[in-house]
């Protein structure tokens, strides 16, 4: 097990950076022993935020960095130009070891941008996916990719098979994840170009569990531990995900609240609901990882709050304490010892 | 208005097949004086049923067939060889003319099969698109293609743009359906290369009110009255409205079953619940259309009860009606003379 996971952290990243990040990262470290936190950003402003706090003052350091990536920045540009930005110094602290793994909550495309051009790839993986867990009524299930690649090509759907495989098998504890690929049908012959393509490239990877295709009504059931798709698919799943639970939650909130008897009812099932509902949380288990680099590279919600931040610390440490790229580098048949 | 409309009605079709199906027949019938139905399907077996029923006997005729096309079968071996069966049938009586429209619960493929090879196409419509409504927290917006042709190509999506636009206008009573494309990002950048290319087609379609990319998140709050993607996309769409929302009410009532207060509770709230959560019910408006053939076909769930073949056959009333398909040829330059 690792003594101290170093994990660099965007302080400047989302919506409500950087008082909800400090506050996340503070929590990480008080959390667990062996977390260290960058704080990288405006320093003045990190400071400000992080005397609020009572923390190891040896596990978190503050990395100045006077600019900022905004959301709405064209990402191969911003990353070209802005060295001196947040997120590309976390990037580079990864790059250059200094740390195992970075968290932010700001621009997506950057993130993608910077992970593959700055931290690398993985040798021998073609393209990194995005990979977030998503709940199910049997617990989660990792789907990929889910953003980072459009118009992928069958190879690079094995790729993401081998990699999930490897990373749900330690960030979930399966010996032997069922993989299965995103299609409009059960059957074999079922599916667009890229998947028929795909199927039988899947079903002779002897390195994962393959069980075929699986439909998107069967996925909030937990058909599969590993989800696989070309990432415009898999960017629906996730959206659709979100938006159908949102929507759906707000209307039975709606509902309990329009009669005096059915506020009632609500104060009374309210506990229970709670308690059951937190289940569907697509934020629980930390942020959307980019696999196949060279450091844990993960990206949470732009609306992102302090508790998302912590989970996805917690989930580089988890990353880095159990060496999973170790196994996704044993998947591609590279000595563990580069 | 239309004095009488005929629809053909697969009997046979579908897991409740023929009880289910004939129960909604005549249950429409006894709705609607103008719709007669033709029950397309084992004589014998359809007789059992219709004799527990009391409908007007003129407006519900029996045609015997003998063959029935299973889920499993190759749906182009199927269609070829089982003239004899109740889909077919019903494919020629609209073809003939001698239905306005069909409704069937029977396999998907069959159906998609016979509506291209045996109904035919409205001249110029390269491919039908499957195009059911999905609910919103603002209503319900038109999905097309969910399901009939995987791997479109970008003037097919332009096509299902105006097709769709036509459909919605009068199925919805909106003036100027706004139409959006599927999308991973708002901007006009974004995308695969398949929505890179029919975004600046949309934008130069007069015909149609585009309002540019939408992403999944949005569809279920309302975000466009039609939404255009391609078939796996949209398969995936509908599949999980359907995971997602089913797998979240079963975790609610579950919640509301697991302690003695929340059981008060949710005894206390079900009448308002279910008075707002019937807006989720994708069967509420009928079936799946099949749009831009000659005639109207619609294909309901595989599962349907007695009230989705009833809603289906007022659907395809309404569409016989409204003489949407004039407007449809209408979009395509084509007189509605021929």
């Amino acid at each position: 097990m690792a003594e101290r996971v170093n994990i660099a952290v965007d302080a400047m990243g989302g919506d409500n950076a950087p008082g909800e990040i400090v506050k996340g990262a503070v929590d990480a470290v008080n959390g667990s022993p062996i977390v260290k936190v960058f704080l990288v950003g405006k320093e003045d402003l990190v400071r400000t935020e992080l005397s609020k706090y009572t923390y190891d003052p040896d596990r978190i350091e503050v990395v100045n960095a006077t600019e900022v990536i905004e959301m709405s920045e064209p990402p191969v540009m911003a990353v070209r130009t802005k060295k001196d930005s947040s997120l590309v110094k976390c990037m580079y602290m990864v790059k250059e070891g200094k740390c195992d793994a970075l968290v932010t909550a700001g621009s997506t495309g950057a993130f993608l941008v910077g992970g593959q051009i700055i931290v690398g790839r993985i040798k021998g993986v073609e393209r990194p996916p995005l990979a977030p867990f998503i709940p199910t009524t049997e617990g989660r299930c990792l789907l990929l990719d889910c953003g980072a690649n459009v118009d992928a090509r069958p190879s690079q759907l094995v790729q993401f098979a081998k990699i999930g495989s490897a990373y749900a098998k330690k960030a979930c504890g399966i010996a032997n994840p069922r993989v299965g690929i995103v299609n409009i049908g059960a059957e074999e012959e079922k599916g667009n170009a890229l998947v028929k393509e795909t199927f039988p490239l899947l079903k002779s990877t002897p390195e994962i569990n393959f069980i075929g295709s699986v439909e998107a009504r069967d996925i909030p059931y937990g058909a599969a531990d590993v989800v696989v798709c070309e990432a415009f698919v898999g960017n629906v799943i996730l959206k659709m995900y979100e938006g159908v639970g949102t929507a759906l939650l707000k209307s039975v909130k709606e509902a309990m609240m329009s009669t005096g008897r059915s506020k009632i009812g609500a104060l009374l099932a309210k506990p229970a609901l709670k308690k059951e509902l937190v289940k569907f949380d697509t934020d629980r288990y930390g942020g959307a990882p980019l696999l196949g680099c060279n450091g844990l590279l993960v990206k949470t919600h732009g609306s992102s709050k302090a508790i998302s931040i912590t989970n996805s610390i917690n989930q580089c440490k988890l990353f880095a304490e159990q060496n999973i790229n170790d196994d996704i580098r044993e998947m591609f048949n590279i000595s563990t010892d580069i």
